[in-house]
């Protein structure tokens, strides 16, 4: 596998669009060949910008993202699209429906790829940064992120993009429940989408309303774009906002936020690769096995159990 | 503080209710402080029956919850509530509006407790996990957790606890919504609330068709009832249900599931050890600190910069 994987990332360095699908497929079933991959790919991470569009389920998102990379793609860019779905296992086909005639429409120098959970819930966000960093080897100048709902997947996903665009439709209760899901605080730019319809106007209103008490002064007011992405009305000045932003972004900005991503990456990853050491000694020694077990049942808590497994602290005495 | 942790913790077996409320309080605040308490509850932890009650805003879930509670309080059991509400920062007070008006209609023998975020999504599933943990070393014989609304932590919460019900409407879309957020896979017992309004019985049948299409075998097909807590309509069929849930689940299954939970809260806590004593090593090793801000600058990879700090495994070489 890690002779593969090898290859494999190679060719996404040289820009082979097969290379790229396959390597996904093998990161997204086993995460841990990324550390076989990313020693390669490394040195040319950071190049693409990564845009991410998140909102309520029924706002237009993918087609609003259509809409985006076609117009940055006329411009001469490279663009990717991955499409984050943290939808049930058991009905994980049905959902995709959309997302696949979307596909189809897209020019095919416009690489997508669409995610659904396997399983497991918080791998999702996990393989989602994987993907954008393949993403970002194989040379795309943009890479936009779409997550379908608004839970904690989401947010997750949000933190590992350079720029985060809220879409919200006019119909009322929508500004509550993206406020609610913590959406306010990571919106760069927010977009109402299908503005034809009653209420859009009211809906923006309501929304700058509610940005100017929040006391976070460091931020920029965020803009407040309306869209109608089934004929294209507003892409147009959503594209000219994100590049603007972009501009502004470049420089010190951009490298905290990436600073601060990659602080999080690095922690992510000790974490992982810790948690699978420990799996491995608690089925090889039997003290540890015996009071991992005490714990499990409840008759020692937690504490006691690690204090006991490792006196000296679990990392501190190596050093 | 850890002095003020122990005699609270006293208390709280003592059945105090001040010595509750205050530490619940610092534990929301410190959860590291659970390292104190938890030695002196842990060994009657275990006698409460923890029910979760999760869906969609808006599904009426806390006057359902009141209702339950005032039964199961009628029956002469102790019972305690907690409301978890992942309400951004910014705007926590507004939201909280509802439940405090519950608050004050419920008896003075029902214990109630509502959380919010504070600043740290991630943080307030752990936190509650914590809170439940004290309110059974306070003898509360059932203790009901209701979330607002249906993202990871909710799902997180919902770990915690021995039945889950999963609380809908009849309007159409809500059971989609329910199925993509992964509600479907944890539900013990559906809630079709606000019964009364046209498309319940619809919505129960579609709903049925969906779980008869559910791969999982091995689990009953949970009920579907339908209420309407206004008026208290089919809130005593519902407590039947959780009760005849709760005397099949007790022996084997039970056991199980708390022993899935142990797991979990051991490895999440040996996690939260772990990344501590990692952020002080990093503070004062200057080798590591120098190799950790070349990952963090993007300049080394994580997987090689984790090789060349731990060459020999972050805890192997301690066995």
């Amino acid at each position: 596998m890690a002779e593969e994987c090898n290859v494999l990332a190679v060719g996404v360095l040289e820009g082979n669009e097969r290379s790229l699908a396959r390597l996904i497929s093998i990161i997204e079933n086993k995460p841990e060949n990324m550390s076989t991959v990313l020693p390669i790919i490394q040195s040319v991470l950071g190049r693409a910008y990564c845009i991410g569009f998140t909102g309520p389920p029924g706002a237009g998102k993918s087609s609003l993202i259509n809409q985006v990379a076609q117009a940055l793609n006329n411009k001469g860019h490279k663009i990717g699209i991955i499409a984050v779905d943290p939808t049930s296992p058991f009905s994980g086909g049905a959902f995709l429906g959309d997302r696949i005639r979307m596909q189809n429409q897209l020019d095919s120098d416009i690489f997508f790829r669409s995610m659904a959970t396997r399983g497991s819930y918080g791998g999702l966000a996990r393989a989602t940064k994987d993907v954008i960093k393949l993403m970002d080897a194989f040379g795309n100048d943009f890479i936009l992120v779409e997550t379908v709902g608004v839970g904690q997947t989401e947010l997750d996903v949000m933190q590992s993009t350079d720029t985060t665009v809220v879409v919200l439709v006019p119909e009322g209760g929508d500004s509550v429940q993206a406020m609610k899901a913590g959406l306010m605080e990571i919106a760069d730019i927010f977009v109402i989408n299908k503005s034809d319809r009653p209420g859009a106007e009211d809906v923006a209103i309501q929304l700058k309303a509610i940005l100017q008490m929040n006391p976070n002064k460091q931020k920029k007011m965020p803009p407040i774009l309306l869209t109608q992405s089934l004929d294209g009305l507003g892409v147009e000045e959503l594209v000219g906002n994100l590049e603007e932003f972009k501009m502004r972004l470049e420089g010190a900005e951009l490298e905290n936020r990436r600073r601060r991503r990659g602080k999080n990456d690095f922690e992510e990853t000790l974490r992982n690769i810790f948690i699978q050491e420990w799996r491995k000694l608690v089925q090889e020694n039997s003290f540890i096995n015996k009071k991992y077990h005490e714990a499990v049942e409840g008759n020692l808590d937690p504490y006691s159990a690690i204090r006991d497994i490792f006196p000296d602290g679990i990392i501190s005495d190596k050093f």
